[in-house]
C-alpha cells in the first residue's frame, strides 16, 4: 500500500520559523528526506525517524528517492528551508510523483513555509507589499530567460527579492542584475543582503544598487533591491503606501 | 518605561499554518489589537490578554493604539492574518511607531509568517518560483500606478498573485487587469481563485484568464494567475523550470 509525502518547507532559519504543520509533518514522519543542513534545521525534531541525507547536487535524485520511499509504503517527510514552492523541493518532487502509477502513488502534501523575502523584510521593517521573486540561476533554464524578466522589472516599482544569487560557479550573474537595474533605478536604490536570514548568526546588510560587494553575497544570501516607495520611518524602512 | 509591540503575522487559515514565534508573541503579550476575524484567529492562544478589535477601516487607528499602548509599557501583540509585511500590518505600525519620540518608543518586532500566495500554490502543486505579489486596490494609491504594474508584468512569464482583488465598492478593477493581461497571455492562462485559504472551509477553484468569473471573487479571496511555464504533473500544476 502506498504511503504518504509530506514536502515541508522548514522556513528560514531556526526553529521558531517554523509552522506547526511542518513539525507534525517531521515529527510523524518515518523517514526524513534531505540535504544535510536542512535535516540539521530541523534537529529538534528528529527521534526514531530514518534520515536520508542527500548532497546539494543531487536535488532531483532525493526528490525521485522520496517518491519512492513513500510510493513504498513509507511516510516521508521531505525536507528544504523557506517555502518548498520558492525555488524549494516541491515542483521536484511533485513531478517525480506524477511518474508513478496511480495505483501506487503516495498521498502527497505541500507544507508552505515563510520564505527568506518575507522574513528578510520583517527584520528590516516593511519594505516590500508590491514584489516580485526572481531567481539569478542559470543552472536549469537560458540566463536569457533570467535576464528578460530583471529587464521588465527594472522599469516598474517593485521591490526584487533575487533568490540564488550567486554559487561558486556562478559569479557575474548578480553584477549583471545590477546593471540592468541600474538602467532604471537609482544609484541610491537600497538593497538588503541577508545572509543566514532567521538563524541566530544571520547578517543583513544595507548597501546600494551602485556601490554592492557582490563578494559579500554568499550561495545562502538573499538579495532584496527596495522599491523607489521605500522611505525611513524611525529606524526601520517601510513602503510609503499604507495598507490596502 | 516604554513596552514592547509584536507586529505579527498569523498566516493564513488555521493555527497549523502559524509560526512558533506567531504564537509566543501572542501568548506573551498583555494586550491583543486586532481586526475581530484576526483575534478569532487566534482564540486558541488567549487567556488573560486584554483584547482590543478594531473594524476593518480602521487600520490606521488600530496601528495607532498598539503603538500608543506599547509606549504606555504593555507587551502588545497585532495581530493580522497571512505576513504581516505583505499587505498587512507592519508599514502602518512602524511608521506609526517611528512617530513616538525615541526616549517613548517601544521595541518593536515584526513576525513574519506565510503568506496567501504560497499557501495557496501548495494547495495546488508546485505553480509558484519567479512571481510577483500586487495589490489591487487603489484605496491608498491611484489606480494608474496598479494599472501600470499589470502592465509591465503582463509580457512577463511571472505568475501573479493579485492581493485584495475586490471589495464590495473595487467591483471592477480585477476584470481591468484581466483585461490587460489578455493581451499579452494566452486566454486558457490557469487562475486559481483561493478563498479562505488555510481555513477548514476554504475554497480553491482553477479557472482561466478568459473565462474568469469575478463575482466568485470576494475580499478574502487570493487570486493567482500562473505563468506560461506552467504545466499539469499528474494532479498538480508545477513550473517546468526545477530547482535552481
Amino acid at each position: 500500500m502506498p504511503g504518504a509525502l509530506s514536502i515541508v518547507g522548514l522556513g528560514p532559519g531556526r526553529g521558531e520559523l517554523r509552522t506547526g504543520a511542518a513539525e507534525r509533518a517531521v515529527r510523524e514522519a518515518q523517514v526524513v528526506v534531505g540535504y544535510g543542513p536542512y535535516v540539521d534545521q530541523c534537529a529538534d525534531l528528529l527521534g526514531g525517524q530514518r534520515i536520508e541525507r542527500g548532497t546539494m547536487g543531487g536535488e532531483e535524485e532525493r526528490a525521485r528517492a522520496a517518491v519512492e520511499l513513500a510510493a513504498a509504503g513509507e511516510r516521508v517527510a521531505l525536507v528544504s528551508s523557506g517555502d518548498a514552492g520558492i525555488f524549494g523541493m516541491a515542483a521536484l518532487a511533485l513531478r517525480a510523483a506524477a511518474g508513478v502509477p496511480e495505483d501506487r502513488r503516495p498521498a502527497v502534501e505541500v507544507v508552505p513555509g515563510v520564505t527568506a523575502a518575507t522574513a528578510t523584510a520583517a527584520r528590516i521593517g516593511a519594505p516590500l507589499g508590491d514584489f516580485a521573486t526572481v531567481s539569478l540561476s542559470d543552472v536549469l533554464e537560458p540566463w536569457e530567460r533570467v535576464e528578460a524578466r530583471i529587464a521588465a522589472l527594472a522599469p516598474t516599482d517593485l521591490a526584487l527579492a533575487l533568490y540564488n544569487p550567486r554559487s561558486r560557479t556562478r559569479t557575474w550573474q548578480l553584477g549583471r542584475a545590477c546593471e540592468i537595474l541600474l538602467e532604471h533605478r537609482a544609484p541610491d536604490t537600497v538593497v538588503a543582503l541577508a545572509t543566514d536570514v532567521g538563524r541566530d548568526d544571520e547578517r543583513i546588510e544595507l548597501t546600494t544598487l551602485a556601490t554592492i560587494d557582490v563578494e559579500r553575497v554568499a550561495m545562502r544570501t538573499l538579495v532584496v533591491v527596495l522599491g523607489p516607495h521605500v522611505e525611513r520611518a524611525g529606524p526601520w524602512l517601510v513602503t510609503a503606501r499604507g495598507r490596502s
